[in-house]
């Protein structure tokens, strides 16, 4: 009976009603933050308890090969290896092939930015004079479609990928496999927003016949780059390698600058390709997102791995691809994105999210990193407080710390690394991804960027199905 | 005597004990971090009370005073206007001059990379073949001497400047003045750390005859150059600009580069010039540095000001001035560097702290605007949640938060700009300081880098002269 002598201090567990009523009756209450696992969805809790409860191997299975396979993801180490043309240098690729970001999709189902950027891409390979003509290719199937992701490769937004690209080769130096990217355009009218007006094609041709050659030949005089190195220094400096690619694309410039002089073109065309690159924020994201591409694909096929390997979008669909299921993409409509919205468009002007460049975050990069970014909220929304609380709340759904990705904002903490699909069901919280926005129709081009939720029913069928391979291995 | 059947909540100020004791006995204590005005010092009580408390017109003319200095402060546009050579563009620049860091001071009394950086000019200049002759010629007074803030002029470390050296020339296009510096000569063995070297001075002379000529082609291409973008760009990318340039050095680059491929020297020089900067992050420091001194000039001479318009060092005096005072010095002896020194030094190796480039604290950045680099600490020591702490305790100190140099961790609070000499005194707080460390002999070089406070005396000297001073105006 002496407890209830004393001054009793009630911690409360659960629905904060229980601790309001005893606060109004002048007891201290300690209210402790807590859901029950899966948002108490029975099915999801049975669906867990069969791995995790009901015997003693699954558990440390798991543990093992999740282990194993976010050891390979930390221990990436992606350099540049150089430039090359998409057709001979991506693996299987061919020149009626085109290649697209997310899961797989057919030109029936593809949304208005990827439709765009189709035009435009069969435009420039000269398989099409025009909308009209390229629409009618892609339909009648003249062209294959195929997702990046099928073929060590990934880009931003539409991700369309044709033969005369030129791409970004990068090596994972621990590994030996590669990943392809092509060049950064620019923001706005832009063919990876849908856009292709004679502009867009303009550019583009400039990009394959001045800027790759100059960047080619510096890069030899380089030799390899070391992108890890430069994303770990670009988080000191306010970056996350997603949506804000500012200071790394400051350090490769003044990297390459010196070689870019030495190189046998003619010092106008050195000074636009330097002026290029000075005028586009954006130009190393199609380095950090092959640098996540090459560094998440050795973690992928390890028997009882829930790892999260991959994430991507194509504008119809959300999908995920998991360590243990291997290429097995599990998908759920593209949700919308909540943003801030270029001066003339609104949220009605939307496309659903697209673009393969959530691979940033697959790799806790990109919106894991947000900590380290907190001037990205200007343009992707939200206070810099935010950016602190979303980096914060991944850690509860990943498996490890970053050894050579850290946040100075947090002392120093390694960023959260390794999306583990059974903590996201048993959280119930989904990866934050920041992104930018296309507008609906094809042609247009970009009219903002935001925040959104990946859609909880990919993992929920990505769940199913883990749970009944791993019963059956 | 209601009152005391409530359950009571004591409020204790001042000594900790008090409010220990009651806790003793079970009473809830709310301890106030309050300290006695000026650390309880009655002489400096009086001096504050005698223009505080005494009368209604002085406050008052302090408020507005400082109000119109500070107002100043925060208006200034500083930009880079070009490239000259000193003899030819610093006020009363000549061959014989030699322009020194900090206070005035005289030979005999300089210390020791001060005189190092002497030798190394006079070397530089032709006025003397080895340090021997050197020491001579500055000893008999064939050369005279002089602070680089009497000549518009700040220098980092011994800021050594004679009349041969290429200097940025900033503006201040709110109001027209102008500020110089040298260039930037990299970390290590160099001439502003007391160096002397046939290296240093091989250095120096490339400096003069391709790099400022280069850059000088470049910058005419580019018209006026805007300083404050740059520092409001990088505080967001992790510098203060003090000790840490490192995203501004990146920005300064990736601006200039294409209009550096332009120029007309030829391209092996250029590629040099871009290996120079891009092997240099404290390249943008000789940048910040006159953007701060032509920012605070104009705040000088407002009667009844007490901001502080200039702190500097001169490795043997702190000194500062103040707005009110005019071109007074208040001086104490240089205070020693608390740091992180370079492999193989330690402490004993230390100069005092000397250099002009205290101007960036005086104009609210450097190490008050920490919060915005904690990856700073990895350079000067502590930990990021010190950089946070000691920017929100310069708030106390201080009469603005700028509007244009922003803190993103901190929700984009302005820093913290304009130090009054008044809250120094009341508060006994000292700016935060940080700073590189020089070798105590000539010739050596830089040895680490750290924290430092300056001494209360200086201030407590300026209090005096500022209380004589406007009470007799």
């Amino acid at each position: 009976m002496k407890l209830f002598e004393q001054d009793l201090v009630i911690v409360n567990m659960g629905l904060p009603s229980f601790g309001k009523n005893l606060e109004r009756e002048g007891v201290r209450v300690v209210e402790m933050d807590w859901h029950p696992p899966a948002s108490g969805n029975h099915e999801l809790i049975d669906l867990l308890d069969q791995i995790m409860m009901n015997n003693d191997e699954l558990p440390s299975k798991i543990h093992h090969a999740n282990s194993r396979a976010v050891d390979r993801l930390i221990n990436a180490k992606p350099v540049i290896t150089g430039i090359g043309t998409a057709g001979n240098v991506i693996p299987e690729m061919h020149e009626r092939l085109v290649l697209h970001s997310g899961p797989p999709v057919e030109w029936n189902a593809m949304c208005g930015p990827m439709r765009g950027a189709v035009i435009g891409a069969l435009i420039l390979e000269g398989l099409a004079n025009n909308a009209e003509e390229a629409a009618d290719c892609a339909s009648r199937g003249d062209v294959q479609f195929a997702p990046c992701h099928h073929h060590q490769t990934v880009g931003p937004m539409a991700g369309v990928v044709t033969a005369s690209m030129p791409v970004w080769i990068l090596e994972n130096s621990t590994f030996g496999n590669k990943a392809y990217c092509t060049l950064n355009e620019g923001l706005g009218k832009v063919l990876r927003y849908g856009a292709y007006s004679d502009e867009v094609i303009t550019r583009l041709i400039w990009m394959k016949e001045v800027l790759a050659p100059i960047l080619s030949e510096a890069l030899n005089l380089h030799g390899p780059l070391d992108v890890r190195s430069i994303i770990a220094q670009a988080l000191q400096m306010g970056d996350e390698v997603h949506n804000r690619n500012r200071a790394a694309t400051s350090l490769l410039i003044r990297t390459l600058a010196p070689l870019l002089v030495r190189s046998s073109a003619d010092s106008s065309n050195v000074s636009d390709v330097l002026a290029f690159m000075d005028g586009n924020d954006h130009f190393f994201l199609n380095i950090s997102m092959p640098a996540c591409k090459c560094a998440l694909d050795p973690c992928s096929g390890i028997p009882g791995s829930s790892l999260i390997n991959t994430m991507s979008r194509n504008g119809t669909e959300f999908g995920i691809r998991i360590s243990g299921l291997g290429d097995q993409w599990f998908t759920a409509p593209a949700p919308m994105v909540d943003g801030l919205y270029l001066p003339g468009f609104t949220a009605r002007d939307a496309a659903p999210d697209i673009g393969d460049s959530v691979i940033t975050e697959s790799a806790g990069l990109g919106g894991f990193a947000m900590a380290a970014a907190p001037a990205i909220v200007q343009f992707v929304g939200g206070n810099a407080s935010q950016a602190l609380t979303f980096t914060r709340q991944m850690y509860d759904i990943t498996l490890a710390e970053h050894p050579v990705y850290k946040i100075p904002g947090m002392d120093f903490r390694g960023t959260p690394t390794g999306i583990d699909l059974l903590k996201i069901i048993e959280t119930g919280m989904v990866p934050v991804v920041n992104t930018g926005i296309a507008h609906r129709d094809p042609g247009i081009g970009m009219v903002g960027a935001g925040l959104v939720k990946p859609p909880m029913s990919c993992f929920v069928k990505a769940l199913k199905g883990f749970v009944k391979t791993i019963q059956t291995e």
